[in-house]
């Protein structure tokens, strides 16, 4: 099969073995999502060698513990733990101190014909959800994800720093939440994407404006200066939600977070079944994010794509 | 009347007139503590000119506005507030955006013969509190604030890192919430300070072996490698808790705290009315913390003492 693989730091459309999926279920990938991590795994990040990936929709091919998947159209949740640890026993393998996630951490991921994960972080998709919607699961519930953190009211003001896909994804979702959602961002083609939304649109050299007035504040720009304008609109006491994953250190002013009294809270996955809710009812438009679609056998440039200035979320489809 | 003056990146003892004090309370300070933001604002942090030092014990010698606190023996909140912004109006002084604080912000401070704070800030001194004991009560209070933010219950294990004043203190009466209190710091003759106590006490250099075990870890050493060695130490999802302003800038690893989901949460001043209890109730002592005791007439020569190595606490003693 074909994978897209980075190793001995150099990404590669490479001719592999199916996976050999054992006690997991076997995917059928039809089309899967690039995202900024990927980006960042081809820089280096993580350590990661293998197959990149981690947004997919597929179909279930084999799976000996939950054969009633077989033929099913489904997402999976990227994090696969051991089953036994404390994290893993109330059912959630996020923080599993053993855990594998697909396409990020010893574990091959789905810009590939197949992949292979345990079949409990399998959920059907809809009938009314596209492909292309159901690939946006993994993006829309790391956004959602927030307000499994940060109580989000509709008085609360909230405030987006970054207006890439995480950005309008977090701007997005927590509209559904707030009546007082407020995307800042350097592009107006990028924050028109949220037009009609009930989200209002700064532009970054005007969020000054904007004074301390928020109660939380969304980094998700992946910039240093992102940390710091979010840090600059936060009441005291208030609430700062870092979703990037920086590159390397991070530099910022302690004395700022202690004097106001700030919580900083670190967001990484968020689960898939309130996203998939939201694709179904239509409450979230993804389709609109979507800039170019490729063929895997393209992978290697619609990689260089996604990593072009403007560009949003590049799709992979497999011919498989 | 004496004041000890930070002015024109110069530390002395100044011959000043008296507080007009119009429609706030006038206090003759009996003693008044040394404190590591004293010795950061002589260092230019804040940007503070004017009397400094903001723990104190007095006597109350003129209110206009609170006569019958006329003749008593104080302690003082040292954010003093607009008294009708949104935080005032909650009576809480301290995230008033137009507030000054004593010693630090816009109000002349402590370690002078006599001090002015709203009547409102003063809390009188139970009778079998020492004037040596009562000094502490802003630092305490500074401590036991964690428990308003962060909920420590018995099961909660709680590092504290940096065995400084601030650290044991802390360790201290987080130790009164938790059965799993765990002091870290360089100074064995410090660390021995909380024998006793209900505090485990780990040598910085054996900390690793603590491993990722901890719900909650306290920052309290003010030094950037603090902050790191508090984040190594926490559980997926766990709290740190940043008490120390670092002077200036401080780096860390931004991905660790999105991977991990930790939480940061800045911490600065507390309430007085519960530690002045733990005073009275004698859950927490205190006394053994001061290392040396000097007349506010050498008050530059106690500034110079309090930043000598394994230096506690200093008390300034006034003979207005």
């Amino acid at each position: 099969m074909k994978a897209l693989r980075f190793e001995n730091d150099c990404l590669k459309l490479a001719e592999i073995s199916k996976p050999n999926f054992e006690t997991e279920a076997l995917v059928r990938v039809l089309q899967s999502g690039i995202c900024n991590t990927d980006l960042e795994i081809v820089k280096g990040y993580a350590n990661f060698s293998g197959t990149i990936g981690h947004e997919f929709v597929g179909i279930v091919e084999e799976s000996k513990d939950a054969p009633g998947l077989i033929g099913k159209r489904v997402v999976g949740e990227i994090n696969a733990g051991c089953g036994n640890c404390e994290s893993c026993q109330k059912g959630d393998a996020r923080h599993c101190p053993t855990r594998t996630v697909l396409g990020i951490v010893g574990r091959d991921g789905a810009h590939a014909d197949y992949l292979k994960l345990p079949s409990r972080n399998l959920l059907q998709v809809p009938e009314n959800v596209s492909n292309e919607q159901a690939v946006f699961t993994e993006p829309l519930a790391a956004a959602f994800g927030i307000t499994e953190q940060v109580e989000i009211l509709p008085e609360t003001r909230v405030a987006i720093i970054g207006d890439g896909k995480l950005g309008i994804l977090c701007a997005l979702s927590l509209a559904l939440k707030s009546r007082n959602v407020f995307l800042i961002g350097k592009h107006k083609e990028k924050l028109r994407l949220t037009k009609n939304k009930n989200v209002e649109t700064v532009l970054v050299e005007d969020a000054k404006k904007l004074g301390k007035s928020f109660d939380v504040a969304v980094e998700a720009s992946g910039a240093e200066s992102g940390f710091e304008a979010a840090l600059d609109l936060l009441k005291p006491r208030g609430k700062l939600v870092l979703k990037s994953t920086f590159h390397g250190a991070a530099k910022w002013s302690a004395w700022h977070v202690v004097v106001d009294e700030i919580t900083i809270v670190g967001s990484r996955c968020g689960r898939f079944a309130p996203a998939l809710e939201l694709l179904k009812n239509r409450e979230i438009d993804v389709e609109n994010l979507i800039s170019e679609q490729f063929n895997l056998s393209r992978g290697v440039k619609a990689i260089n794509r996604a990593g072009e200035k403007g560009v949003m979320k590049v799709i992979l489809s497999m011919t498989n």
